[in-house]
């Protein structure tokens, strides 16, 4: 191994099973497109049954994480034990020794990011986590490596195949409500034990952050990314949808907007005829308009040991060329070089703009929809389309409408107001819309 | 000027003026990802009225390609004159001269890719070419950069905006045959005066070769590339694509097939619930799959002054990083080392296998179907689902079958045969068909 690059993984579950995988049976086909091989030289794992399945050769497993991240062999640490703690202090502890870090880690990257590549650039080492965003898909290189030409305009993505399998079983499977989708999720391994992270968006939020930063060129607070999951989500909203020619999604989106930065995550109706609308089940997409390249999606697995893996290894090959053609910060991390980034002007959601998808549950008595148009118009919003077909849920009636263009603020004090009314029975559901030609 | 990389740029027509305004009108933004920047130094274009439209500052402009090329203030050209004489005589010029060269010329790529990346590699510099391949989409930085730990097992493209216009139109405006979509096309300019390399497959043969040669890190001559153009498609054959549930694509198709590599470009069906099937228009979008990553898709503006420039100027951004953190071949240009690469095994057609639509006209008597079907069966072809529905082309009624897998040589010996039959009226429509599911 004179000439080899020496990989230590630290944390050999689901992802860092698949990357020990990627590297013992694809080493000829990687050493084929560096020039030199890329070594797993140590693998760190505290469950030693697991630890024995990998099939590693004698003298590369280990228990002992500190052991791997301070082998002098080991050239670059892959940092896949999750989490903000420990992982944040491995971190560190990596760059303190000299050692490239690559991880799949959103979480931590989302939280510290900042911090760490501070830590990264002072030790002349790589931090990369292509893996942290939509798996097997490589979107923040694009962001990075391509689209440098141009002032990115938005970014959108299904980011997390948990969320986007439950909606898109509760449309194939008419009338199946949330809570029975999610424990077939949970059933099949689609979902974890404990699935808020997934269903209530705040995964999609730590990608975000770090597609906006990577997009923008600039520092984002992760507090300051609107969060709204799929848990309200009710099986008449998804045929409703289908009647206003649209699909739900749990939308990752990112754009500027008179000099600010919009960044939320909620359930969102996007028209049929996108092709982000066509992606279903556990993958991931993720759509950015450039002013010069215009409208692009990047579609793949966007989680699971394989493709999470392949992402892993691509940046471990990246970092590997880097080392050996001495060419250290020849991309910046972040796309941008750190003197030009700065805190993101990200705008407050209460003035954010969209059409809204309103579900209202309704007494099925006389004057109801004047009274409610009454209180959206003092509000300034107008009503594009309205559906009143006795479709029943609970004990009301469902009265749906698609507003015109509207401001947060303004619909929210229009519900607020709504939801007072003695003939409202159940709260709103409210769902954003997006469409390419809005 | 003393700090910045500064680009000539050879041939200011439809791309090369869009690379003028990408590098005139996002300087800021360019700067902050590189840190220096990028200057538009020199402009060879020999049409004098268009060299005045872009509006270049004074000392810029010239007639003269060659001055450009030799001018010691340039550190990298970008060529953008077309064709494969006088472009590759200037990038060789042009690497002889120390410098590196960015393009968007697939012919000159696929036709002297391998000569020119010779005299590249001599002469130590950059030739670049994300621009060749599916203008805006950053396919091939995936390929080379992003997919490395992957073994790839095959690339799928649309990848020539005209000929995925003209189905897509064909397929809106039911009846529409292909000259009168092709003279449509023709006026909106999205079809050059003669239009032979894009409906015939030739473009896409070009851009298949260039995929070929990264995905599977070997050489691929041009001529080993099957092609066949959509001219022949009729409006009959699109509707009956969507009765098997299908839609018909220009496809190009490259894929491992038991130690050989099949490369062939089509007109395809591909099932409707494929996420390739629903590109429309001049859109491109390529399918890769690798081992660990799972099936990709990649989505965008194939052709075009602002996207083709957007990856050009990628490119550019990607050669100045390079020039400056002194990292020249860091990424070999096409993904694997020169040494681990040699001509791949192309499987000839014949030896292809696929699942084929036929569209056959005879005359509407009995024993026509039992005669056929025997000539099929006498070559080992066996059929999937028939329709006969008395729908009519021409003076003859339409016989259209889906058979199952089978040989492209057995399949034309029995068309041969079928077509010298009394009962067959015209040419036999024949339609590859492309499934995941296959």
């Amino acid at each position: 191994m004179a000439d080899s690059v020496n990989i230590g993984v630290v944390g050999a579950g689901t992802v860092g099973g698949g990357v020990v995988a990627v590297l013992m049976r694809n080493a000829d086909v990687i050493e084929a497109r560096l020039g030199f091989p890329l070594a797993l030289a140590r693998v760190a794992e505290r469950n030693e049954q697991r630890r024995a399945t990998l099939g590693l050769p004698e003298g590369v497993g280990t228990d002992d994480a500190l052991a791997v991240v301070n082998d002098p062999g080991v050239d670059v640490v892959v940092e896949l034990i999750g989490g903000t703690t420990l992982a944040r202090d491995l971190t560190l502890a990596a760059f303190a020794a000299g050692k490239h870090v690559v991880t799949a880690n959103k979480a931590l990257v989302a939280a510290h990011g900042e911090e760490l590549l501070a830590a990264a650039q002072k030790a002349r080492v790589d931090y990369a986590f292509e893996a942290a965003v939509g798996g097997g898909i490589p979107i923040l290189r694009a962001l990075r490596e391509s689209f440098t030409g141009d002032r990115i305009q938005s970014v959108q993505g299904i980011v997390n195949g948990t969320a986007n399998f439950i909606l898109t079983r509760m449309e194939d499977e008419r009338g199946t409500t949330f809570p029975e989708v999610l424990a077939e999720a949970q059933r099949l391994g689609y979902a974890e034990a404990d699935p808020t992270y997934d269903v209530e968006g705040i995964d999609s939020a730590h990608k975000l952050a770090i597609l906006v930063a990577l997009a923008f060129g600039g520092q984002v607070r992760l507090e300051d990314v609107y969060v709204e999951g799929i848990t309200k989500i009710e099986p008449l909203d998804i045929d409703y949808a289908e009647d206003f020619g649209c699909r739900i999604k749990l939308l990752a989106i990112a754009k500027r907007a008179d000099g600010e930065i919009e960044a939320r995550v909620h359930p969102t109706m996007v028209p049929e005829s996108q092709l982000i609308a066509q992606v279903d089940g556990v993958f991931n997409a993720v759509a950015v308009t450039g002013d010069f390249v215009g409208p692009t999606l990047f579609y793949g697995r966007g989680a699971g040991a394989d493709a999470t893996a392949s992402a892993v290894v691509g940046d471990l090959v990246e970092v590997a060329r880097a080392i050996r053609s001495d060419a250290a910060a020849r991309v910046p991390a972040m796309g941008f070089q750190p003197a030009f980034r700065a805190p993101l002007p990200i705008r407050p959601m209460d003035r954010v703009e969209s059409l809204y998808y309103l579900h209202l549950k309704v007494m099925d008595q006389p004057g109801v929809l004047s009274d409610i148009a009454g209180v959206l118009g003092r509000h300034g919003i107008s009503i594009g389309r309205v559906i009143q077909d006795g479709r029943a849920e609970h004990e009301a009636v469902s009265l749906v409408m698609m507003t015109h263009r509207a401001v947060e603020r303004a619909v929210q004090d229009a519900l607020a107001e709504i939801e007072k009314m003695g003939c409202v029975r159940a709260p709103t559901t409210l769902i954003r819309v997006e469409s390419d030609e809005d």
